[in-house]
């Protein structure tokens, strides 16, 4: 598992609540991606928080404390999940790694304050819809059996403090070191990859990718754990620009992690962009003096993104057009296979065993890259649907 | 009048203060709604407060105390009325029943917090361009004469207990019992009928139909009315769904008042919705598992509405346009004659009176189901104009 | 300069912190308005600030203490100035009567709470980008030489004191008395110009208009200053409407002001429009019983101006559509001369020269009605570009 603890160190497990619909609302999402995924929750929400704190869990060993049966009471809205959700929902947290999946509640309380918040029975001691989900769900789960843990493909590196660093000083509103994480989080899942959420600390030994999205202060650990590691590097925005005395650093960032010197920084308002292609720089912008060599430019010569060896730096804001573009030079650099997955489509290897969910609201096939060997599903998934492969060369 | 007096039954009078033009801020209309009626107010505000506040005084004893004669000082947007809506508004009151309006202010201050709220005298004692107005409206009601009450067509339930359970568990944002009230409220009066709001203990003696928008907490006493009661009834989302202690009900809501049992309730984001031929589910959805007969279902099967003998329950929120459907089929099992009527043009029956305002920016004929007999104005009336008709046969 | 000094009578000196870019975010103008100038801040932002802040000046001496060198810290969203601006700024200062031009900061620093505010160095004490401008803008100041005062033109008469009146009861949401300033300003400098702020006891002495935009408290000091004021004046609404004691006047508003009385006012919201000729009454009107000629008259009859001898007398809000349909009609009536001005091109005369600054996107000729002789820059100015020529016949 992922080294450093995020502080779990001396906990027994590590358990989170998941409300893959309410917490829809409090992300960063335009009104019409909330409306596309209003039934089954953003594809990367539930994940993140999975990957997340299984990083945080010293000895690997995570739970869902409170999975979302159905509607809930506390949200702006509280619409019912699509039917499939609640089993796809605890198929994904079983192949990420959870030991336990538990929902929260078992009887929809007809007292107090949550009143309206769906049980798996109902108020008068009736089934819920949902029951039959969830039976379903644990009769696979058996069936399947123990899935042993995801290869190592990605250490994305995330740290509190970094989050705490970008909301105090953000310089440009709304940006923080949460987002950029989601965003380069995002832009990994939709390539198919399996991502670890890691402590700056942890080791990197056996990921062939390794995402820092904004971290601005950069510990000696991880400089020796970059120095020894032989995949690719891509570092974001703000990483590297503060020291633990939240000072700028006498040679300017990004310091060690790479060869040059932020200059000037700006962020900028909606609207205010340099387009690539495919691609724009927005919301924040990096000069870097730097011998390394340029590769995402805008038409108008303005750079996004440079290379130095096996390290790539972002001077923009990680939005996900660029994260796409980027992404996509790194992983050319390694030996990872990346799948070009329909809109809505997720996988997660655990084991030898690769799972999809079909986050979206139209049926779709699975891509040819796929082992071929079904062990639950079909190559055509319907929306809400979950398959799992076997990957038998593995 | 109207039965139980919501607290009022220890007053002499009631008494309200209308001003339609600072009011239509605080109501959820689009701007384009707002703009339309932005020197007139809605057509529903003030007669709404008329026909709640009449509910209220336990001898049918009302006033307007404070009739708003220009523009005022305290809205966002403070714009002069229309000419004629002075006058518009105070028949419009008289017609509702009211024993009194009172203009306020008799002279616009000069000095003091209030300078730019218009009074029938402008600052400088001279008259004001409303005084002529009221002038003619004073001696227009004197010729009509004692009006009469209005004939008993429908009554509309509302509880202010209603409104506090439904603004504390919302569930949905801005879902409140008051805003069912008003937009059933309004979709009767585009049908030009008669509404008297009342207290949810009232008699029901007399009434055609019986609208009961939103109540979560039934009395025996409004049971035990509803029995006897031989006219059609509807009844809306969240009805009969908490005991006196607050809590959902052993049998699941709505209880006694419709057959069935809601088992589910969600609340929809702006845009997720099941289309109807004319109407929408949006909003607010319940699934009721019931015997009854489906009526309003929408394409994809979702079921709005369900009828039991006299009785329709309405499981979605009663945004106009699924009110407007609903109240139409109910209408057509009751002897209530409807009117067609042009967009801002509103009715009330008074004794053999039946009046006509029109708070519309184009001139508009009444519809050829109004009387033959003119008493004021004519068939034609423009814009803030008011016509009085002669029921001879009533 | 200009006379009564604010509250400014016993300083030595008066100085103002000038962030055009930072500002820009607190000024009314749409998200199109601020992208178009987000790496120059508007024309009159700063120009506005000089023009007030030498008002206030007792003796005339006034600097910036803290002129924008880069990109700063607080605003939402902070990018870097266009490449030439912080040139054009201090130039502009200089030429708007700036005793000084310090420039915030010296460095930028590497600890507290400021590190991403911009210097003239970087926190590694190397020069910033913009050093090589200032090097260049104080060669040019000292080559330009003292500069003299400009023409008086335009007395634009604003008081601290109106801001209060117009804020404590605006009436009609977001207006008050220094938007008004601000538009009427913006208006003149559109015309090229040269415009003193003045307190309303300030000698008008010398000028060609006085423009009083909202002035609710109009002092007996300011009356016997216009009487033998000479030129055109034009008067902007809620002007005389207020004693000193704070209430509305016998006579009614605008009192000696302007022959007529306000008999009515009003507050439009957004689209409740009454259309002109190339302007719309948008957001105020007021109503007044006057002998007086109107000028501007929508194409419902509504009046927007009236003209009495010299004076012009505005009802409505000053928008910057209305305020240049005025404005063109009462400079007609002046000895002044105008310019037909690209969109933001600006202009200010300070002694015999003539400064253009170019704040637009794109590169623009000066009109033929500047004069040929050339002191600094060409006739046809790039974005962020200055440019000086000599009035030989001045």
């Amino acid at each position: 598992m992922a080294g450093a603890p995020f502080g779990g160190a001396d906990l027994d497990a590590v358990g989170w609540d998941s409300y893959p619909l309410g917490f829809l609302e409090s992300f960063r999402f335009s009104d019409a991606g909330k409306l596309a995924y209003a039934r089954q929750g953003h594809p990367d929400i539930a994940a993140f928080h999975h990957d997340l704190y299984r990083g945080c869990a010293a000895n690997g060993r995570w739970w869902v404390l409170e999975q979302q049966p159905g509607p809930v009471n506390w949200a702006r809205h509280n619409p019912a999940p699509m039917a499939g959700m609640v089993r796809l929902w605890t198929l994904e947290a079983m192949a990420h790694g959870a030991e336990l999946v538990s929902y929260f509640r078992w009887r929809q309380a007809p007292f107090g304050q949550e009143q309206l918040h769906a049980g798996l029975l109902r108020p008068d001691d009736e089934s819920a819809p949902v029951l039959g989900e969830v039976e379903t769900v644990a009769r696979e789960i058996g069936d399947l059996g123990p899935l042993g843990s995801g290869p190592r493909q990605v250490a994305l590196i995330f740290s509190y403090e970094a989050d705490w660093v970008t909301s105090i000083q953000p310089q440009g509103a709304g940006l923080s070191a949460l987002w950029a994480a989601f965003d380069f989080y995002s832009g990994l899942r939709q390539m198919g990859l399996n991502v670890d959420i890691v402590h700056p600390s942890a080791s990197l030994d056996g990921y062939e990718l390794c995402v820092i999205p904004c971290l601005p202060i950069v510990s000696d650990v991880l400089l020796r754990n970059l120095e020894k590691f032989c995949g690719q590097v891509v570092v974001g925005p703000r990483s590297g620009s503060r020291g633990t005395d939240f000072a700028i650093p006498d040679g300017l960032p990004p310091g060690a992690l790479f060869p040059g010197k932020v200059s000037r920084i700006e962020s900028l308002r909606p609207g205010l962009a340099h387009e690539g292609d495919g691609w724009r720089i927005e919301q924040w912008l990096e000069h870097l003096e730097t011998d390394a060599e340029p590769e995402l430019v805008a038409a108008d010569g303005t750079t996004a993104s440079w290379r130095a060896g096996s390290i790539r730096y972002l001077g923009a804001w990680p939005t996900p057009d660029i994260v796409r573009a980027l992404l996509g030079l790194a992983v050319l650099d390694t030996n990872l296979s990346t799948h070009n997955l329909p809109e809505g489509l997720r996988l997660r290897q655990a084991g030898d065993h690769i799972f999809a969910f079909n986050y979206g609201n139209e049926s779709c096939d699975v891509p040819p890259s796929i082992p071929e060997c079904v062990v639950l599903g079909d190559r055509k998934i319907i929306p809400a649907g979950v398959a799992v492969y076997k990957n038998v060369l593995n």
